[in-house]
């Protein structure tokens, strides 16, 4: 279990997929945030893989960007060797 | 989008995903624990519900329960409407 060799950071993985799924449906970072009930600052670290998010809110950001938390995840396990 | 109603918080349902599969891999909480590089009473607490993980440590206990994070999260929302 080689985790760290060639992968990045969950956080930057994570941000990554939010992003990529928010611009998928077309939400603009204000709309995102306000779904989320997230602060949008917040939610631009979060993008920017600087924020260690907890549940709570990764359930927040899941539900907003009509995910379940496996397909959410599933995404974010497809970046783990890439971009 | 009825995210509480019927449903466990997302801490507990993580919690008791964790320790199923634990279970299933036969490891007492000590030995999960040091695989994840978390701490036991942390590990406990977990387990219980009481915690809100961060995405650092998920991932170290998804790798430490040999599951991918989509995997993890699955049996999280197979949970979302039961016990």
């Amino acid at each position: 279990m080689a985790k760290k060799r060639g992968r990045a950071d969950i956080r930057e993985r994570f941000g990554f997929a939010v992003k990529a799924r928010r611009e998928e449906l077309g939400l603009t970072q204000e709309d995102l945030a306000a779904a989320a009930r997230i602060h949008r600052t917040y939610l631009s670290d979060v993008e920017r893989g600087t924020r260690n998010l907890s549940l709570v809110n990764v359930e927040r950001l899941a539900a907003a960007l009509d995910l379940s938390l496996a397909a959410l995840f599933g995404r974010v396990d497809a970046g783990a060797d890439g971009a």
